[in-house]
């Protein structure tokens, strides 16, 4: 039984009000990988990477991450994207993107990987997406699929299509509404819900997020913070830390997803608070307990009976 | 012992996406005292009208609220206000602003509210929100103030001088930002609670409101909704219900602010289910106590320990 993230393992260069930084190891599958290997030990990476990436695989390995399914192409130079936030944090512009060995990713899935029990889908092209799901001997216990606003633009058939397969989506509060074409975040999640998701998360970045499913909703606040340093990866570590936690407590119901978007929410609030994945690579135990509490404080009132 | 609210009674004419209104009854006081209304049975009005409002003053005194100190202007007309709300329900233009008596409102306080124990300061001149407090016999037990954007543009030295003697400061995420010339709302409230105020209130509509105070925080949720009508009056009746739950439970600590925000954000919720005060005008006591039932479903977890 295993946790199988399939998505980018890259570089990124980054520049904030607060800072900027060389090329430093980023991708969606990084960060979901690192923030899963906190809760459940047997987290396993599908990507491409070039022979550029060098030992800097160890960042992953180190924390018990298989890394079997990630191709190294010789002379290949791995993804590379450059961008700059904008004062609010809440929005950026795409300075470069050098798609390099990812333009022809091509999903492998090594059979130390057919436990594959839990499986998150991170933002790639949806082509890619279904591949992998079509390329696992079984259908995993859970599929948990992200995606983004550009694959809404130019890919919307394939993306439906792989909505049909996954069991949760998780886009932003904009995707939902360019997604379903309703502005209400509730009218959103119901027609979001009929395209084959039985669960739905609309992170909504400093305003938290929503679940949507089983005919209930739950929202979970972000945690208030004083400082906001690199914005970066923080909705793939809230991926990682969501489907972490349903493997580690290995059943999935609306109950457990609640906690699940708890502890999403608690890694991605590390994330944020340094560049990069400096944060997200060296957390301890206690500062996650920590994290949780702070949510529990941050949330608990006492009346409706 | 009492609760008294100061504010605007007022006329209102409404265009949503969904339909418009003539001239109805509005009014920071009119929302937020029948929101109040609910929750406590002294709800006193300070507020000044002119004679068109004639026996729609009813409305009001229907729900057990006192109107002494509300001021009838002979031959005057009562304030009016006409606005647009844009598709995104968030924003609006102002199409017809009438101060009409409002122009010189001058508070006049009955002996009969000399029992004020808590006192909500609603949206108006800061002047004409230092004179009320300047003429209360006694120092209130709270005082909480609303404000917004236009008296920071145009009155800012009097709005510090108000900020100084209350306790509580509700304002929105935007207006945070103007006041303490900080983005992140951390420090947005650390800055303004130096202002004065013991706890400062953040409202962030759809997304929730967020309470700061004796080095605590509390995040709440808004009620996801299908659809939003009118967000007219909303912040106001989030104020008297915030108020109204305090004078009810007679005692002032974070814990009970917390509850007070969840009874702010239930009534508010409904607020904006019609036009104008329709909704919140004609609740049940068996709607509120279901209402803040689904606040604490959407808002439970079971992690921390």
């Amino acid at each position: 039984m295993s946790l199988v993230i399939v998505g980018t393992v890259a570089f990124d260069a980054i520049e904030t009000p607060f800072g900027k930084t060389d090329k430093i190891v980023g991708g969606a599958a990084t960060y979901a990988g690192l923030a899963a290997s906190y809760l459940y030990n047997k987290v396993k990476l599908i990507s491409v990477i070039g022979e550029d990436f060098g030992d800097q695989i160890n960042m992953l390995t180190d924390k018990g991450i298989a890394v079997e399914g990630v191709e190294i192409i010789k002379g290949g130079k791995s993804f590379f994207w450059a961008g700059k936030y904008h004062n609010d944090m809440n929005s950026r512009d795409t300075l470069v993107t050098e798609l390099n060995v990812l333009a022809d990713f091509d999903p492998k899935i090594p059979i130390s990987y057919q436990d594959c029990e839990y499986l998150l889908l991170g933002n790639l092209t949806p082509q890619v997406q279904l591949d992998t799901l079509e390329r696992l001997a079984h259908k995993p216990k859970l599929v948990v699929l992200d995606t983004m606003n550009f694959w809404m633009d130019v890919a919307l058939g394939d993306l439906k299509k792989v909505l049909q397969k996954v069991d949760v989506l998780t886009i932003n509060d904009a995707e939902a509404r360019q997604l379903s074409g309703e502005y209400s975040l509730v009218k959103a999640a119901e027609s979001i819900l009929q395209m084959g998701p039985s669960y739905l998360i609309i992170k909504k970045g400093e305003h938290g997020a929503l679940l949507f499913g089983d005919g209930e909703v739950f929202s979970a606040p972000a945690l208030p913070l004083a400082d906001v340093f690199d914005p970066t990866g923080a909705g793939d570590t809230f991926a990682g830390g969501f489907i972490g936690y349903l493997a580690k407590v290995k059943s999935v119901n609306f109950a457990n997803m609640r906690n699940a978007v708890i502890y999403g929410s608690a890694l991605a609030s590390f994330c944020v608070e340094k560049f990069g994945t400096d944060r997200i690579q060296n957390l301890s135990r206690a500062e996650i307990v920590d994290r949780i509490k702070q949510f529990v404080t941050l949330t608990k009132f006492d009346i409706g009976e």
